[in-house]
């Protein structure tokens, strides 16, 4: 399984994705889940993936590659004129890759499918975020549906509900994520530290703070114990129940 | 969908379950999914239930049955000598419900599934707790793992897990419990109020405080409403995250 957060905020968008991979429970890996393209000044791609690894892997290659030859940039994320045509190519590309294996015998019918989660800014529009569907179609956030989860999203998602504001700067956001991570963390052994993170500042078309939450950190402990007592103040704080008579 | 929750605590066994069943997204109706047999001076059960209507409403009718002449009480839950004995017969039961119904043409493998949650006491021994599969095998709450979720748990899962402490009173219960079904009911359209309880006081043996906390109760709104700013103020308590240099 995976839990990855796509978000945005009126001050840009920020990502973060769990580094646990599994095949089956007594075969697990860190593998790093977020993918950050940038021409700095032109545009700057995030990708979070979730899905079989083989798939996720695969997609991200053949978009990286295209990425390195200026020759061959039509079509490529580094390339395309607008986020929705990124969006496009990659998910041709993922669509492209599952049916590749798909007609090579596969068992199960979702078991080499992945979900995808993008985001990003080209200069000259503001930034974008989408998430891409297994079968190549995909929706875009706006100010209704204003973050993406994909994975294992249940046991993180009541906190996301109920703290997100778009108003909210990157560092609340950062502790935000951290805590729904955490929560899907406590709850489901496929799910784990360390978490890659990336905030892109919106306008400035380059990467922003980005990098890895490893699983010792002195801040995610800090997270994850304090977060206990704090929702039992929570809880306190609420009125009493009365238990009528029985 | 469903959400049922059975508690052991110190004080004694707490229940809660939601009321809506749906077939499809546009045919959902009111059931109450919480059945309470009691004797009183001798036992006290309650049962849980989520899982296909028609197997768990058959279930509960042909337990019951058994319980209105006395002649018949045995097997019956107000028959048995011992909880165990109880899960053993509700286990049974479920087991041959479903089986009845599926030889009659079933499509889906689990489309007449259902589990159970069954709680109680029998003069002479402690109450307990049991989490009753499909299957018709069971498994029973004890110190590590003192409450039990069926139907929908994820969403409702992570402050549970948090908060929960055995020696919490019966009112800080209810109020867990109803933040933990608010949480699941704002992120899952086929969980709804109103909610049914039941607080059962060790050695009582008779029921004890149960009924149902409407969809417009003060108390759910208070709770509804009050959570969000609440755990906007546990946020808060965390430490800031500090965002490295990009």
């Amino acid at each position: 399984m995976t839990y990855c957060v796509g978000m945005m905020l009126d001050e840009g968008l920020v990502f973060m994705s769990d580094t646990r991979t599994n095949a089956g429970l007594d075969n697990i890996s860190t593998f790093k889940k977020m993918t950050i393209w940038e021409a700095p000044g032109d545009r700057v791609i995030t990708l979070l993936s979730s899905g079989n690894l083989a798939t996720t892997q695969s997609v991200v290659s053949l978009l990286d590659e295209r990425t390195k030859s200026p020759d061959d940039r039509t079509p490529s994320v580094l390339g395309v004129p607008s986020m929705f045509q990124v969006a496009r190519l990659v998910a041709a590309t993922l669509r492209e890759v599952i049916d590749k294996h798909r007609d090579a015998g596969q068992e199960a019918d979702s078991a080499f499918g992945a979900t995808l989660i993008l985001g990003g800014q080209i200069a000259g529009s503001p930034p974008r975020l989408f998430l891409i569907y297994p079968e190549g179609n995909f929706i875009e956030a706006g100010a209704d549906t204003p973050f993406f989860q994909i994975g294992e999203t249940k046991y993180g998602r009541p906190i996301l509900v109920r703290a997100y504001d778009p108003a909210m700067n990157f560092e609340d956001a950062m502790r935000l994520l951290l805590v729904s991570f955490d929560s899907t963390v406590k709850a489901n052994l496929t799910v784990g530290a360390p978490f890659d993170f990336h905030v892109y500042q919106k306008d400035s078309l380059t990467a922003g703070p980005h990098g890895r939450i490893e699983i010792d950190d002195p801040y995610l402990h800090t997270v994850a114990n304090g977060w206990g007592s704090a929702l039992q103040e929570a809880l306190e704080s609420l009125p009493k129940f009365s238990l009528p008579k029985g």
